[in-house]
């Protein structure tokens, strides 16, 4: 549905508080006027997250899952029934935080966009496999902390490329806004073609 | 047979890079001349976190669950065989990290002790209810990074009081040792009783 209507479909998936709304709340305001684009959020509980994504004015529909550890392609379905399908860009879907189960569902996206703190550590692509080998993109987030972290950039980046050989690695602050350029233009580019 | 041997047992659970492991060490350096302790980790993959637990000489077992997003008791009971379950005073299992899954599994433990980072937000109490109402205790680790953050301790405390009223909180960083000192007594004075 989403090739039929050429919606490009990026699925955000992380740890919780990776910081993947405070992004996506950036990437919005920068990009919307260019893009039209809606966004799906995923959580347990509460609709924090939609409520703050909606004061950008993009369009949001909020998903609680319950005791569930992750979205799935029927939820989604019906998650965009209220988006005019027809005049839509671009389709962001904030999955649960959660970096082990979402990596094994696919929601109809074009991509997986894995999102990993400075905080979190280094070695989490080695220790949570699956999820950075089935995604086309990491952004390493945060990085406005990092004079604060014991926390190697290189090392981590390594990580990932041993799980994910091509796996694509944008250093951003969703919160000072560094970095972001080069993934907007990745966004914007993959979503032209 | 946790019960019948006076072992006790802690469930620690929490997002990915909450700083569990490092939790541990320090706790293990702390205690384990008290108080004869022993270690499970759970992990997807690598064994990192067992070899840095090994460092502190206290016995470790690492499992990993590969596609799996939880332990699970019989995970746990064949995890200890390689212990000496007659000379030991406590276990500490860390759970995967992961906010969501391991909430709904019981390993045997006395209780389950929630760590949260401060990097993660302090609204993850109520996105995650499950978790933390089904905990003892919640660990408010990294509290040497407040400085650098935007992080409302005391909002947070009240979000965890709301999904679990009786929840005990320490602020604690393990990587400083701030705090660290309340949680050893509430440590001892329940592995006591």
């Amino acid at each position: 549905m989403f090739k039929e209507k050429g919606i490009f479909v990026l699925n955000l998936v992380s740890s919780p508080g990776s910081g993947k709304t405070t992004l996506l709340e950036r990437t919005l305001r920068d990009l919307s006027q260019k893009l039209r684009c809606a966004v799906i959020e995923g959580d347990q509980q509460t609709d924090n997250d939609a409520r703050r994504i909606a004061a950008t004015g993009v369009p949001v529909h909020q998903i609680n899952t319950g005791a569930g550890c992750h979205l799935d392609a029927h939820m989604v379905m019906h998650g965009t029934a209220g988006f005019d399908l027809d005049h839509l860009d671009v389709l962001l879907i904030e999955n649960v935080g959660n970096l082990v189960c979402p990596a094994a569902f696919d929601l109809g996206e074009h991509h997986k966009v894995a999102v990993l703190s400075v905080t979190e550590g280094e070695d989490k692509p080695l220790k949570y496999p699956q999820m950075f080998h089935n995604s086309t993109v990491m952004l390493l987030n945060k990085t406005d902390l990092l004079p604060h972290l014991d926390f190697d950039v290189e090392k981590c980046k390594e990580y990932a490329r041993r799980v994910s050989p091509g796996i694509i690695i944008f250093e951003v602050s969703a919160r000072s806004g560094e970095g972001m350029e080069a993934w907007y233009q990745w966004l914007s580019s993959a979503a032209a073609h």
